[in-house]
């Protein structure tokens, strides 16, 4: 067993995910303290407790939100780090040098950096190392997570993936709340792209929705979208068996069915006609998989993985295929043996 | 390349799949035989061309509904069996003596037999033999298959799993239709109880959703439940990657999310508090995943599986447990490292 937790934990970002880990963390934690990226942002948050990035969601009364990066960082041995892949490296590169060497941090971003083709933890990892401050270790903390559901305490489960089992059971217990179950895991490099990968998929999954075509054709798209995102993760030094987990099939079912999926609902957008500007544009959050799709094209090239379902998403979102032919194509006449991973 | 199919397939069967299978071959093959197992509902079907089963849909031009047993099987070669697994020996015991040997039998069948613990290829194949008049081959055909979505020729994708690979190159060519696409694959038992389990943890997700506990949890119960049904069907012979394909994990999505599984109906009902008597008498079509459940239970058992969402169903269904208790204890405190196959 180990001690009580006695640190406070740090949250690094103020969006939908940040919002209800605070919720989580004050159940253990008597102290939370959350800092954001836009200093307006965060004062608002901090005088009003509630975010229009959340709905009916009020700031609990343990969580601390702190505006000055030296002082959010002051003392922060334990990070939960919730920032948009494409914003990560600035944010780190930014706080980095208020962050005490060896600290822990946790990672839930779901997404692969597009000119480095760096997973989140290994952004964070090096912006600190980059500013003298290398970290004790990480930890990628993912699953089925709609906030949405999350923010009312609805039953979720997550694993904690980390090289270092400690800071997996330290996470284990620090969320260690009635409606969450978090499963320890040891394969960082599977958990991170099984998280951002999905989001491609859920992307296509939005097209099928918006064409109509069905659950039985949804459903197969997921089954072999899995089968690509795992022969790429199996590639790149993940195990074929995180892609089979909770991280992996688990969120990509949520993330392709549930209807407050943003990847979802922007395929769906797109399918029905809408410019893809158009859609970025009027959704409040990032869409993660947009530019995922582009940093994993770039991934299957590099490690000459077959990703056809990848291929069509990114030729629908950056090069003017249809969705109705690229379904078209994907069902195509070629009969084959299934492979799977 | 085969020659062009000149045998006219039969089908066993009149129910959703039945109908929908008629359908597709009628694409492909000029005549096709229907039977089914009740005669007064065969004639209806004969004569009105529509069931009270599907509705919108009328039976194509090139079906034929036989009532006569020996009329039906005269000269069948290859034939489509679309039985519930619990009256599948019966049906079949009844037909074997009209039935000639060397005939190639697909079954489309998802379920255990209780009593036997047998999958439905078995059931079929040993009627045969018992009757003199064993099988050539037999291929199990399934993947996600809402018949609503198929008799709208909605696009989606099935296996054909036989240990006879030019049964399932045949099968392939006859289901040669735009809005199918045909996966060969060779583990027949995976695919079999793959396409069986499936309906316990769809009962399971069900219950998820008569209880409103969200997107979140249904699919961390699909990512475990695939977990056990794999490790059941390694335990017994499948492969580990069948369940991670279309027949396994993306049947398990489709019986899962859609709103018109039967499966996932009866779970939420339950969960509302119905007795499962009352659902199950309301039910038009047979509810596979409450026998399944049984025969699964012995499965675990014999083959010591552990199985703890198929025991929470099974003790819900028999036993008297609240579905809100069993989510309770399945999302339990005990702290683990997640176990996949």
């Amino acid at each position: 067993m180990l001690p009580p937790e006695t640190t406070c934990p740090v949250i690094v970002g103020d969006g939908q995910i940040a919002l209800v880990l605070s919720d989580a963390l004050t159940a253990t934690s008597p102290k939370v303290v959350m800092w954001g990226p836009l200093e307006q942002a965060a004062r608002e948050l901090e005088s009003k407790r509630t975010s229009t990035r959340l709905a009916n969601f009020h700031l609990a009364e343990g969580v601390e939100v702190r505006v000055d990066d030296a002082h959010a960082m002051k003392g922060a041995t334990l990070i939960f780090s919730a920032i948009p892949t494409q914003f990560l490296s600035a944010v780190w590169t930014r706080l980095a040098p208020w962050v005490e060497a060896g600290s822990y941090v946790v990672s839930v971003t779901k997404g692969i950096e597009i000119d480095t083709l760096r997973r989140p933890t290994q952004v964070i990892a090096e912006a600190l190392v980059a500013a003298g401050r290398p970290v004790a270790s990480v930890c990628a903390l993912s699953g089925p997570s709609i906030a949405a559901e999350l923010a009312r305490r609805m039953p979720a489960s997550l694993v904690a993936a980390s090289t270092d089992p400690e800071l997996a059971i330290r996470v284990q217990h620090i969320l260690d709340v009635p409606w969450l179950r978090i499963y320890r895991h040891d394969d960082v490099i599977g958990v991170e792209l099984a998280g951002a990968t999905k989001n491609v998929i859920a992307l296509a999954a939005g097209m099928i929705d918006g064409l109509n075509a069905g659950d039985n054709a949804k459903s197969a798209l997921l089954a072999r979208g899995l089968a690509e995102i795992a022969r790429l993760g199996v590639a790149m030094g993940g195990k074929v068996e995180t892609f089979f987990g909770v991280a992996g099939v688990g969120d990509l079912a949520t993330t392709c069915f549930s209807p407050e999926g943003r990847n979802r609902t922007c395929g769906e957008r797109l399918a029905k006609g809408e410019p893809l500007a158009e859609v970025l544009t009027s959704m409040k959050s990032v869409v993660e998989g947009v530019p995922t799709t582009q940093a994993v094209m770039q991934l299957a090239r590099l490690h000459r993985v077959n990703m056809p379902i990848t291929e069509a998403v990114h030729a629908i979102l950056f090069e003017g295929l249809q969705p109705q032919q690229a379904i078209r194509e994907l069902m195509g006449r070629e009969r084959k043996a299934e492979r799977v991973g």
